[in-house]
């Protein structure tokens, strides 16, 4: 497999890994170094290579990403033994197309005016490393691999 | 309520809140600055202020604890909207007895050989933070209260 295919197929295995999490938990670190995490509601639209999550822009999240980028995303799907970790750089994105493109009703509860929400914003996480547990893989399994990694 | 008195009754509360949930993810910080996290099998044992966990000592958390010891361990319970961050630091702990009053077979697919296993050890996370979610809390719920803290 040359890098490119290896890729695409890194990012289908991960679509199919999150596919059906509804939630997720977000780490990020704080100015004092403590690590704190929240539930985050995924995204519908199918993993493309980043993911997204709606915030709003004045949040502690929001602070603490900006003063450190580097975040934590995991899901947990205990029924059927499946457990993914995503290592990322998260950024705020305030661009409008953006949130409405991927604004669904399910963010209502968190953010009732919906997208007249003068806070709505987005978080991007840009996915640099993945690893992922699952009844067939057995062990931990991660992505890019040590070879992939290597080029 | 008085501090000590507070503190008892987060203690019984965060074990309320973290009852039940077999695998919770353990974020660690890499030396690198990424955030890594992985499912880490719960104990049975109610919480008392510490949580623990079975590790290898030998593992690449515990290298990633040693460099240093912040670590968030979230646990999810999507099947009735209850959600908990533990903010805390971790310590790698080989004390035999407290390995052995620990030991439950529930740890046997990570350690075949059980407690004859020479690279078995414990790592302790002392509580520093939690913050949870749940379907009557609404919103977000941290503990020590703000005014807690200002003590
Ligand atoms: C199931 C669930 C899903 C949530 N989804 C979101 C979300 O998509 N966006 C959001 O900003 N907050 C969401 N929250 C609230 C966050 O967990 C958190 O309380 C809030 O964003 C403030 O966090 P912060 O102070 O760390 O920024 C959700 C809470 C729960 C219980």
């Amino acid at each position: 497999m040359d890098t490119q295919t290896a890729a695409a197929a890194g990012v289908r295995k991960v679509a199919l890994m999150i596919r059906g999490v509804k939630v997720a938990m977000l780490t990020t670190t704080a100015p004092d170094g403590t690590l704190h995490s929240r539930p985050m509601a995924t995204q519908e639209a199918e993993f493309d290579g980043a993911l997204w999550f709606f915030t709003k822009s004045g949040s502690g999240k929001v602070d603490e990403i900006l003063h450190d980028s580097e975040v934590n995303v995991s899901y947990a799907a205990p029924e059927d033994h499946r457990y993914v970790s995503v290592s990322g750089k998260a950024a705020l994105v305030r661009d409008r197309d953006k949130i409405e493109e991927l604004w669904s009703p399910v963010y209502r509860p968190w953010f009732a005016q919906g997208l007249d929400d003068p806070d709505v914003a987005l978080l991007r996480v840009d996915v640099r490393k993945v690893a992922y547990w699952d009844m067939l893989a057995g062990g931990m399994v991660t992505m890019p691999t040590e070879e992939e990694a290597d080029r």
